[in-house]
C-alpha cells in the first residue's frame, strides 16, 4: 500500500491511498475514484476521463470503476456533482459563517478568491474550465453544469437583494446584474493568474470588486469592505 | 464536387466545398482544413483535432492533411494562429476604423460583443474556449494562446492610455486595469449567454461596460459611449 500527494503551489492537494492491483469496494473507492477524476478533468477536461484511464492511474481494475459509475457519461455528471459539493464547502460555507448584509455579500467573493488562489484542482476552478468545454455541447453533463453555474449566481443574487433590503446596498441596484458583474471579474482574474502564471490578476480582481461594491454600499455600511 | 454550409444562429458562418476522394493541394486546401479545424477546436476543444478526423470530414487523404501541418501540435498551433487572425479581422480592424480615444475604446467593446453574439465559430469565442482547455497544460500551444491574449489585452490597454492622453479618459486611470476589467465583462457575458442559451447577458454587458465608462470619461467626451 503506498500513498501519494498531488500538490499544486507546494500545497497538498489530495493524497490518494493505492492498494497496489486489489479491487477497492465501497464508498471509499467510490470516493477514491471521484477525487481523481475531478484532478483529471480540471486539468484535460470532462472528456479527458475514461474508466480505463482512471482504473490504471488507481491501480484498480476496469470493473471495479464501472460498478460504480457504469458508462463515462455517469462518470462525468457523478465527477461534477462532486466538485460542486468541493465548491459550497469552500466557497458557501465561509458565506454563511457572516451575518447576512454586505460582509456576507463580500465573503463571498473573498472566499472565491481563495479558492481561485488555492485551488483545489490542479487544473484551477473546475467549473469554469467544465463550462468552458461543454457551453456548445447539449446533453446531461452541460445541463449538470448550467445547474451549478446558475445556483451560484443565484446564491450572490440572493445575498444582494439581502443586503438592499437590510438598507446596506442602495435602492435601485439590480442584484442579478450585479451578481454578474462580481461574477465576471472573478473568473476572469483567476482565468488570467492561471494562464499568465501572474498572481497579481487576483489583486486587480479585489480591487476591481472592492470599487463597485464601494459604488453601492450605503456609507454606513462601508466598513464591511475593510478586510 | 458539393458545397456545404455551417450554419449558426442561421447565419452561414463558413462553406466549404468537397472534392470527393481527390487530394486538394495548395493554399486552398490549407484554407479548408484550418477552417475546419477552427470549428471543430471551437466545439471540442483543440485536443478534439485530429489529422484523421480532419480528413475523414474533408474527404481529403490523411496525407493531404499531414503534408500541410505534419504533426497534431502543428496543426493546433496553426489553428491557433488562424483563429488569432480572425478575432483580428472582426474585431481590431473595426476600431481601427474610428479615431483614437474613447471612441476607439468604446468600439473595441462593441466590435468584441458582436463578435460574440455572431460567432463565426460553432463553439462561440475560440480563444476564450482554448484558454480554458490549455491554461494548465505547459507547452507551445498554451504559449501560442497567452500570446493571442496578452496582445489582445496590451492593444487594449494602449486604446486607454491614448484615450488618456488626449483627455478623454481621466487622469489616474490604470489602462491595464481598466482592460482586464472591460475584458472580463465581456468574456463573462460571452460565456454566460452561451452556457445558459440567453442573449440578454450582451445586454448585461454592455450596461457594465457603459457604467465603468461613463465613470472614467472626461464629461466633454461621454458623447463616444452614445451609440
Amino acid at each position: 500500500m503506498a500513498v501519494k500527494d498531488f500538490c499544486t503551489n507546494g500545497r497538498i492537494v489530495f493524497s490518494v491511498t493505492q492498494t497496489d492491483g486489489r479491487l477497492l469496494r465501497g464508498e471509499h473507492t467510490r470516493r477514491l475514484i471521484l477525487d481523481r477524476a475531478m484532478q483529471i478533468a480540471s486539468v484535460d477536461g470532462l472528456d479527458g476521463l475514461s474508466i480505463g484511464r482512471l482504473a490504471s492511474e488507481l491501480e484498480v481494475s476496469k470493473s471495479g470503476v464501472f460498478t460504480h459509475f457504469g458508462a463515462k457519461e455517469e462518470l462525468q455528471l457523478a465527477t461534477v456533482r462532486a466538485a460542486a459539493e468541493v465548491f459550497v464547502e469552500q466557497v458557501i460555507h465561509p458565506a454563511d459563517q457572516v451575518p447576512p448584509g454586505l460582509s456576507r455579500v463580500w465573503r463571498l467573493c473573498t472566499a472565491r478568491l481563495d479558492y481561485l488562489r488555492q485551488p483545489p484542482f490542479l487544473g484551477g476552478c473546475f467549473f469554469y474550465a467544465a463550462a468552458a468545454e461543454f457551453d456548445a455541447k447539449p446533453g446531461r453533463v452541460r445541463d449538470a453544469i448550467a445547474t451549478g453555474l446558475r445556483r451560484w449566481r443565484r446564491r450572490h443574487a440572493v445575498d444582494i437583494a439581502e443586503a438592499i433590503e437590510l438598507g446596506e446596498i442602495v435602492e435601485g441596484t439590480d442584484p442579478d446584474q450585479l451578481a454578474f458583474e462580481l461574477d465576471s471579474l472573478i473568473r476572469g482574474g483567476g482565468a488570467d493568474a492561471l494562464m499568465f502564471d501572474d498572481p497579481s490578476y487576483f489583486d486587480r480582481t479585489r480591487t476591481a470588486l472592492l470599487r463597485r461594491l464601494n459604488d453601492v454600499a450605503a456609507p454606513h455600511a462601508r466598513g464591511a469592505l475593510a478586510d
